[in-house]
């Protein structure tokens, strides 16, 4: 805390979730440090308070806590045992260390949720003893194909390959990844109608909040859309979703934001992966709902009550806007700002690299068909000049 | 503009409204740089560029702009002759020397609005020469009270007297001020039904945007209350306001935002002040509109497209938060956010002295009595530590 009453809050990592962080820090009138590997980073170009270090490094990690009220994270590359010594030495982490684990090794994660009854694809952890004949075994039990993952370190598709049959191919890559010291396991592939995700946050005093569910469009393992609320769920399977993410925000004792990623089967629901912190798919609640995710991540790691997740319209659609070929972006606002004055655009600040994220858009209103047009035009028209329809027509 | 493509722009001036409009600079991806006189200034907080110098002095707003595409102003302090010398050097000031003029001087505004045809006060500029006959003059035609003002460097009620006589207490005022080298001038009492105010955005291409018309309630010469839209305002009064705030700017060559405080009367709507800049009367915009007064006026003075004004509630109430005896408003947070969890919360990081602007919160939706109650509420809170109607119960 400042002499002035003023909260700190660290956040280690100085990507865009940091710095949309920092519009809401800057509402509650909250002071926001970032520990940010480069005076570059998205979120270090827009905050006063900006330490430059390696969030991987406990001596750096230490040095930028003093003097915070708590640290939390934009990412979930902080070593848990470094997060551990933090804790010890009396500074609170929210999450902490032993919530966290969950989302930094989804081994941990699916051992646990699955022990608590929450339906996870089938996995099977390949043992460096033995990994292709525990495949073998794995891939008799559910046939091709199956999703080869790395326990930890993956975002945004990295870490997760999906393999049509155990060829030469496959084997060596299972041996590449072995050898390069990574976890692995095998999951299931899991026939999903849509991909949906839950947005809760949890306080330390135990309040909870939910966000209603979205459905999230993914191309290529990147998320390209996010439409709120999720077209046509049913009410029961929405309350059921937003009971699970809440149990799980309880049972694993996390603190600030759970985004939990949802498969809809025919079988039910089926935890896909959780973070804990703002999520992709709460971009749309900066606009779309009464507290904004960033604000709300904020409020319960401050343990203060929470704010109100009620949408402020119908309809939120949000697209992420990726890089094209041409980096300079905001030559580009013209057209999209013109062709729809009330489309809300968000850029990163971030040097702009083919399908690299670097900003995202958000449409709001009642016409579901419309907004989900305009903001994929505005997306479409940020990253190539013109928009995909007009691609398309001059092939 | 930085080697990337992103714009810069310079504001002088760092207090709420350059803290606010950072905000909405990180959302567009633009770079906010801004001249404060202290590092504490309440902007100077939340920006990584910022230049500690005096927004008065020449060579600190030359060393200020060097680099910035465009300069703005978050007050209206910065010398008038200082902006010129700028504008001559191939920096654009948005708004120029020649419109800011209107906001800086009382007089200039009021000549220059009367030649218009534009609605104002009856005024007269008290000659040194012989100020206390041209007074007596001008009360024998309008009778008391009377309002002296002094016509630069006023805000906030400061800058204005209410004359009952010409008594000894008024002849000393006068002389004391003009000793003071202030030129003054005075204002026919305007006996209005309320106040109201009109906030337009125009660009250097020339487009417009008017903000529906709101009323603003001022206690002892500060504006305590914002609700809009002014209920009760006929379609054809909201329109007349917008018109004639958008005609003002387009005259003035105004490029940015510009307020237009506006008396209701019997005798139709009269102008009172002109504010080029974001202003208290527009903080509701945040979330009350679908694009923000500060985003807008970064809008406008890049010469990008104008954002939508659409409302995004029914209604939307925003109280100001004035200090209160204790000065750590934090701890009381607590009871605010508890109390309702829809009311959005903005304090701007201020020390907080009794009566000083140190915040506001915004409530939104259909009830308007209901948004006041709950605006009131938290504003009193906040700087009392209790609700006002409590505080009166105990009397």
């Amino acid at each position: 805390m400042t002499k002035s009453g003023v909260p700190v809050v660290g956040m280690a990592g100085g990507g865009q979730l940091a710095r949309m962080t920092q519009q809401a820090a800057i509402g509650l009138g909250v002071s926001l440090r970032v520990l940010a590997g480069s005076p570059d980073d998205s979120a270090a170009k827009v905050v006063s308070d900006v330490r430059v270090g390696d969030d991987r490094s406990l001596d750096d990690l230490v040095a930028f806590a003093e003097g915070c009220d708590v640290v939390t994270f934009d990412h979930e590359h902080v070593p848990g045992p470094n997060i551990r010594k933090l804790e010890s030495s009396g500074v609170p982490c929210r999450p902490g260390a032993a919530a966290l684990a969950h989302a930094q090794d989804k081994l941990v994660m699916r051992e646990r949720l699955t022990a608590m009854g929450v339906p996870c694809p089938d996995y099977v952890h390949l043992h460096r003893s033995a990994p292709l004949a525990m495949l073998e075994t794995f891939a008799s039990k559910h046939g091709f194909p199956l999703v080869l993952k790395a326990a930890r370190g993956g975002y945004d598709g990295k870490g997760v390959w999906v393999l049509d049959a155990l060829d030469r191919a496959a084997v060596e890559l299972v041996h590449e990844l072995l050898a390069g010291d990574v976890d692995l396991m095998v999951e299931e592939h899991v026939g999903f109608t849509r991909e949906l995700a839950a947005l809760v946050a949890r306080s330390p005093y135990g309040q909870g909040a939910a966000y209603p569910i979205v459905e999230t469009v993914q191309e290529g393992g990147i998320c390209t859309e996010v439409i709120s609320p999720a077209p046509g769920l049913s009410k029961d399977t929405a309350v059921e979703a937003q009971h699970l993410a809440l149990t799980v925000a309880a049972e694993l004792d996390v603190v600030g934001l759970l985004a939990v990623e949802l498969f809809e089967t025919e079988r039910g629901l089926i935890v896909n992966e959780l973070a804990m912190r703002p999520h992709n798919s709460g971009h749309w609640t900066i606009e779309g709902a009464r507290t904004s995710q960033f604000e709300q991540h904020l409020r319960a790691v401050l343990d203060l009550p929470l704010g109100s997740t009620e949408p402020t319209a119908r309809y939120t659609v949000m697209a992420n806007v990726l890089g094209g070929d041409d980096p300079d972006v905001h030559s580009r606002y013209f057209h999209v700002m013109a062709h729809d004055p009330a489309v809300k655009v968000h850029l990163y600040g971030k040097e702009s690299r083919p399908g690299r994220k670097i900003g995202h858009v958000t449409a709001l209103g009642d016409d579901l068909a419309d907004l989900r047009e305009r903001a994929r035009h505005a997306a479409d028209y940020l990253r190539w000049g013109t928009a995909m329809s007009e691609r398309e027509e001059r092939r």
